[in-house]
C-alpha cells in the first residue's frame, strides 16, 4: 500500500468479514522500496495466499508489469488505484508528494497481466474475500436460483453490464428440479422458486445445480421473508449444506439481499468459512472476477504449453 | 415497489441505518393500482417525508412523469429501476410477467422531473438516508478535511466521475484554520491534517468550514488510527459536535472509512440522528445527490417565478 490509513481501514473491514492478513507493507511515496520488491517478497511468502495492493503512483512500470505477470498465475493479485482522476491525483499529491499516472493506460497494462483492477474500495474487499473462500470455476456458465424477483433482477442487470450472461438449463436438470418445486415455478434461469421456498428447496436445488455438469457457478439469491414463520437463517443453511455435500468443488455465491441486518448469518458464514454476499452488485462483482481469473489462468496454461 | 421482497430487503437495511418507514405499497405487475395513484397518495400523506420507488415496468409514462414533476418540489423521490438490461428484463418478466422498458429513455425522462434515479440498491439506501438526515446545500462548493490520504483520494476520484470538483479555500479560512494545525499541514482542499489529528482538530476545523460562507458542503474523512491511544469515536464526536454547534444548517458528510467495524459509531449516529458514511463511494454519492436536489429545487423556483 501507499497509504497506511488505507491499509488500516482495510484491516477493519477484512476482520469484519472474518479474513486474516498475513503481512502489511506500507511503502509511502515509493522512494526506497517499490511494489516490485514487495511483490517479490509476497510471492515467496508461504503465509500469503492473496496479494492486495493500494497504489497511487507507478514507478518502474515495465518491471512492475513483468513482475505481476510472473506472480499472478501463482497467487491472485488485487489492485485498487487511488488518484484516477485529476482531483484525486491532486489529493494524492498533497499527501505523499508523488504524481499519479494516467489511469486508462495503467488499466490496460494491469489487465494484460491478469491481475484484478478494482474500481472502488468495496470491490477491493469483495475480491479479497472471494479469492480467500471460493474455488475458481471451470467455465462461465452461471445458474441462478431465487425466492424473490428484485434480488435476481438487480443481479442480472449488473451481470450484463459486465458482459456476462446466464446459462440455459439442460432438459435433464429441469426434470430433476421439477420434483422439488411447486407447479407455478417456471423452469428458466434465473429459477424463481417464489417466496414459499425454504431450507429444503434451497438445499435440493442448489445441490442439483452444483452437481450439474453444464453449470460452473451457482448463485443462490435470498430475501429473508418476514412471514410463513421461517427462520432467518434457514435458506442460507440449506445453500451451504448443499455446498458442503458436494465437496465445495464449485464456486457458490449466496446473495442474501441486505441480510447483514441478521447478525447470525455473518457469524454462521465466518464460523463455517463459507461465502456470503449482501448486495446484488457485490455478488455480480464476485462472479465477474472469478470468471476473469479462470480465463487468465487458462490463457497462461495455453501459453506455457506452447 | 413492484417487488415485495425488494421492499422487505430495504426494510432490513433502513432499520439498520436507524430510519423509519411510514408506509409500503407493493403494486406487483401494475395491473390495477399504478405508480401514479401511489404517488398521489404519498404526496398528500403527512407522515411521508421521502418517497422511494423500486420500479420494473413503466405504465402510463406521460402521466407518471407529470406526477413526478409535481411531487418532486415538495418531497424528494428516489427511484431504483430493476430490469435495465435484457437479461435483467428477462428475470423481471419471469417474475411479474410484465415487460421492462428502455432504460436510457426512462433515465432521461426521470432526470428531467428532478427525481433521483439510482444505479444500484446501495445507492438507493444511501439516497433515502441522506435526504432523511441532511439539509439541502445552498450551492456546490465542497470542502474536505481528512486525517488520511487514501480516503480523501478515493472520495475525490469518485467526485470527479460525477463531474463535481472541490472548492478553493479563501485566504480568511486558511488563516483561521492555521492556528489549529501543525505547520506540516498544507492549506489546500482536501485539507490533510495527518494522522495525529484528534477530537479537537476535527471539531475546530469542521466548525470553521461549516461557518465559512464560501463552502456549502463539508466532507470530514476519518480513518480511525490504531495508534496514539485515541478513542475509536473521538474524531466522529468532534465532527458531530461542530455540526450541532452550527445549528445543523449545512450538509455535513462524515466519511469514516470502513468504520462500521466499530459498533459504537453506528449507535452514536442513530441515537443522535446524525449522518455517517462508511465508504468513499457512499460519501461521494450523497454529495452528488444533495447537489442534484439543490439544483432541481432552484430551477423549479425560477420557473415558478416566471
Amino acid at each position: 500500500s501507499q497509504s497506511g490509513s488505507f491499509g488500516c481501514a482495510s484491516f477493519y473491514q477484512l476482520k469484519q468479514e472474518g479474513l486474516g492478513i498475513s503481512k502489511f507493507a506500507n511503502i509511502g511515496n515509493n522512494i526506497d522500496v517499490s511494489f516490485v520488491d514487495v511483490l517479490d517478497f509476497f510471492n515467496d511468502d508461504t503465509n500469503t495466499k492473496i496479494i492486495g495492493i493500494y497504489m497511487e503512483t507507478v514507478k518502474y512500470g515495465k518491471a512492475l508489469f513483468n513482475k505481476l505477470s510472473h506472480v499472478v498465475p501463482k497467487k491472485p493479485v488485487v489492485i485498487l488505484k487511488g488518484g484516477r482522476t485529476s482531483i484525486g491525483m491532486k489529493a494524492a499529491s498533497s499527501h505523499t508528494g508523488s504524481l499519479a499516472s494516467n489511469y486508462q493506460i495503467l488499466k490496460a497494462a494491469i489487465t494484460q497481466t491478469g491481475a484484478i483492477l478494482c474500481e472502488n474500495a468495496s470491490n477491493f474487499i469483495t475480491a479479497l474475500k472471494t479469492f480467500s473462500i471460493l474455488p475458481i470455476p471451470q467455465g462461465e456458465n452461471i445458474g441462478v436460483l431465487t425466492n424473490s424477483g428484485g434480488s435476481s433482477v438487480l443481479f442480472s442487470d449488473k451481470l450484463e453490464e459486465y458482459n456476462l450472461s446466464l446459462a440455459s438449463f439442460s432438459e435433464e436438470l429441469k426434470e430433476e428440479m421439477r420434483q422439488f418445486l411447486i407447479p407455478l415455478v417456471k423452469l428458466v434461469n434465473p429459477l424463481d422458486m417464489i417466496g414459499g421456498a425454504a431450507e429444503k428447496q434451497y438445499y435440493n436445488i442448489t445441490k442439483l445445480m452444483l452437481k450439474d455438469e453444464s453449470l460452473d457457478i451457482v448463485v443462490a439469491c435470498v430475501v429473508i421473508p418476514p412471514f410463513l414463520e421461517m427462520n432467518s437463517d434457514e435458506h442460507y443453511r440449506g445453500i451451504i449444506r448443499a455446498w458442503n455435500d458436494t465437496g465445495r468443488e464449485k464456486p457458490l455465491i449466496p446473495l442474501v439481499f441486505f441480510g447483514d441486518y441478521f447478525e447470525n448469518l455473518n457469524t454462521l458464514a465466518k464460523k463455517g468459512k463459507a461465502p456470503i454476499y449482501y448486495t446484488p452488485n457485490e455478488a455480480a462483482y464476485a462472479t465477474k472476477i472469478l470468471i476473469e481469473r479462470a480465463k487468465s489462468l487458462s490463457k497462461n496454461k495455453e501459453e506455457s504449453a506452447l
